[in-house]
């Protein structure tokens, strides 16, 4: 198998005043050390020698990144109004990260490069400025001309993928959100996602329970018997591999996690909380049901540690390195 | 300071049909390995025998653990009305855990013993014969004439303390069961049970959000404005160290780990997942805020591998190492 894909993956740099460009040029500096493979960067080059004095190799167009790769940051230019200094988001600075964002994804549309790995944007800013997305993930999926109840988010780290059905709701609202087509729906796109990212042919899947001790026979609640086992038992008779309603207690230790390849759970904190626990430095978000690849650093802009050369670039680098991977995999299976 | 309290530990035997007795037999037989203090088993010795084939010293008082202690595993015996079958429990064994953990609870409160070891019950079984607590815990406050809603429940690891504010709520329960008055007795409950029985003179507490972020700023939940928030200043007033409302899923990592001695969870997962995701083999139930020691291990009868010499005995030795350092640290404390 082919170790990189043959075209570079571009990553939008996210908010200029992030740690978005302080992460992408540390992983540049340290490409070898951390197995990368060539990328363009997307963005606004003030942002990035605001916060690092290492070479820029400005290019047009993502096919010079291969050999634009070995003498500097190969990066696409666009501007921001102003300069933004880190730590300090401002609206010129949203636009650039939205410009950024939107220019990836084209490129990763288009086929001309391998993944999209986005930078951390700010919700707060984008809001400002009149985004009417939840997040990056949902304005990807529609570019890409996915529905975004069909796309999924998955958090992977080296021994745990997990995947929340439902994500940003007040967690009174939880119960209220689930269903069976919507858990069957995000079992599905896990199960499908692990085929085609991570090259798993019969990928398994671990559903946990909503309440403690998953309800405990109904005692503590009766999600598990009325919504979750129904999605359960018709995800298992399409013939997946699927097993649950699990307690999310048990559900995350070694042993446990041996015995599938994600979890699917049902809200964002039952997902998270373990990921984060086990692997904070390089967890990454992967969104499946899309017809590219992309992927994210489970971190956000950190705008308290901008600029200070404080961010870790860990789980920018393992958001490269699982694009790579998912984009060669992808290579394979879509042949 | 001692190594192990003066006096033996007492440990109820728990469901004769579980793994309890399995998993304190071969804590006397690792007792030098596992550097566990004498302790006294009480219960059905026919419980012990049917799963372990070592010798048992029968006593009829405490004071005899010590010398018995080198000879065989000490027990007071009870006995069921039938001799109960691994992995099957009965009514009759039902009563038999009931009477073990009154008898243990009284050698504890009478001073007799120097902390109360609980192995693990059946809820269904107990409720079966008209037991009308929630658990053990809720039985053992009672029986030392405390409240239950002023004991709080620590679930303790090598690396990891919670204190979950509610409990066994289905969760959509949770956000209405939270209050104000209810946060604030558990994070008291948990710093003074910090100070008192692990010896920490100034301990820190960090408390969770409930909402996913903390509920970034009122955007997906206002509990933690309204309703965490003042109980977390209010203990500040009193001169505690305590931070929060934390997002939960940053809480967990080592380096957030480091920052406090406990972490004051919104609800059972929240407080359970990182725990056991963490310290499966070896996670520690605690009560705290009661006049006597009590530990239990962190895990069930598991009535599906009774019997079968598969149970793993560290949790229930974890157990009873605490049950020790805490008591010889409350001699101190209180003297």
């Amino acid at each position: 198998m082919l170790r990189f894909p043959a075209l570079p993956l571009a990553v939008s740099l996210g908010d200029p005043a992030g740690i978005g460009p302080e992460v992408i040029a540390k992983c540049w500096d340290n490409r070898d050390a951390f197995g990368l493979p060539p990328f363009v960067a997307i963005g606004d080059p003030r942002s990035v020698t605001a916060v690092w004095d290492g070479p820029i190799a400005t290019i047009d167009d993502p096919r010079e990144a291969d050999s634009a790769f070995d003498v500097g940051l190969p990066l696409i230019q666009l501007s921001s109004a102003d300069g933004d200094l880190p730590g300090h988001p401002t609206v010129a600075g949203a636009h650039c990260s939205l410009d950024s964002l939107e220019l990836a994804v084209g490129l990763a549309r288009s086929g001309s490069v391998a993944a999209l790995v986005t930078g951390p944007v700010s919700k707060d800013q984008l809001y400002g400025i009149g985004f009417a997305h939840p997040g990056q993930t949902e304005f990807v999926a529609e570019r890409c001309g996915v529905a975004p109840g069909n796309v999924a988010m998955m958090l992977a780290g080296p021994t745990l993928r997990t995947v929340p059905v439902t994500t940003h709701l007040p967690l009174s609202e939880v119960a209220g959100a689930l269903s069976t087509a919507l858990i069957e729906a995000r079992g599905r796109s896990a199960l499908r996602g692990l085929q085609r990212n991570f090259g798993i042919p019969e990928p398994r899947l671990a559903v946990s329970g909503l309440n403690p001790h998953a309800g405990e026979n109904g005692k503590l609640g009766k999600e598990e018997a009325e919504i979750i086992a129904p999605a359960i038992a018709a995800l298992a008779a399409e013939g997946w591999r699927i097993t649950g309603p699990h307690p999310a207690d048990t559900m995350f230790h070694a042993t446990a996690r041996a015995k599938y390849d994600a979890a699917l759970c049902m809200y964002h904190d039952q997902a998270l909380i373990p990921l984060k626990a086990l692997h904070f430095e390089d967890g990454v978000n992967i969104t499946l049901g899309l017809p590219i690849v992309r992927t994210a650093p489970d971190h956000g802009t950190a705008f308290d540690i901008a600029g200070q050369d404080r961010a870790d670039p860990r789980a920018m680098a393992a958001a490269l390195r699982m694009a790579a991977a998912c984009a060669v995999q992808r290579q394979t299976h879509d042949r």
